[in-house]
């Protein structure tokens, strides 16, 4: 497991980069789409939805891929290869509220919540690639 | 095959965005990184280098994704799933400087050239999913 470097942790967790998840089809091609994301001091956050197709590829294979690039500064970016190691319901809706506030400054739609899910996916670094991070 | 319409080729073609390209690991596993883009009207263009990693993956297995999100609007994007039908280093030089022209609004470092073979990767599109684009 690779800690994040703190250079590398603020893309995921600072301003409102969009990260890029990647994760395999049942036929083995990847499938790639853009995802708030968040970091917690051990593992990369994402929040979805259950039902939606990266979590239902991510219950069948936990092997997944994530980039970034800051907004504000397209030289700094980051490319991780790692592992989903939970995926949960506990505190999902808390969170897509929090990243709805740095994201676009303001709650998230409540009426979004009605009949979804929200799932918190813990991913944990395995491979770290970066460039100009600071 | 999947012909873009103009509302999503418009986000590989134009402006800066920067697209996330995903290519499958030897092990089955997924890998993704940022990359420039463009569209020649059939196909989604990716501009490497001879010997990048993506570059190996996608000469084992043809299968990638890409997505994007447009720079000034982030609730404009396209996710594609499809596979790449050629690898070629013709024009490539060219083509890195005119996406150099397009990201940078300057050449491509002539020096970053030398002791690298460019290379445009062309990706047939297959299944397209977007939301907002315009």
């Amino acid at each position: 497991m690779a800690k994040l470097e703190e250079t590398i942790s603020k893309l995921f967790q600072e301003g409102a980069n969009i990260g890029h998840i990647a994760t395999v089809m049942p036929d083995g091609s990847p499938q790639v789409t853009p995802v708030w994301i968040d970091y917690d001091g051990a593992h990369i956050l994402v929040n979805s939805a259950d039902g939606r197709l990266k979590v239902r590829n991510i219950r069948r294979n936990p092997h997944v891929a994530i980039s970034v690039v800051a907004r504000d500064n397209p030289y700094s970016m980051a490319s991780v290869r790692g592992r989903v190691v939970e995926i949960t319901p506990d505190g999902a809706n808390q969170h897509i509220n929090k990243l709805s506030h740095r994201y676009m400054g303001q709650d998230y739609p409540a009426e979004r919540l009605v009949g979804e899910q929200r799932l918190i996916i813990k991913i944990e670094p395995d491979r770290v690639y970066t460039m100009g991070a600071r």
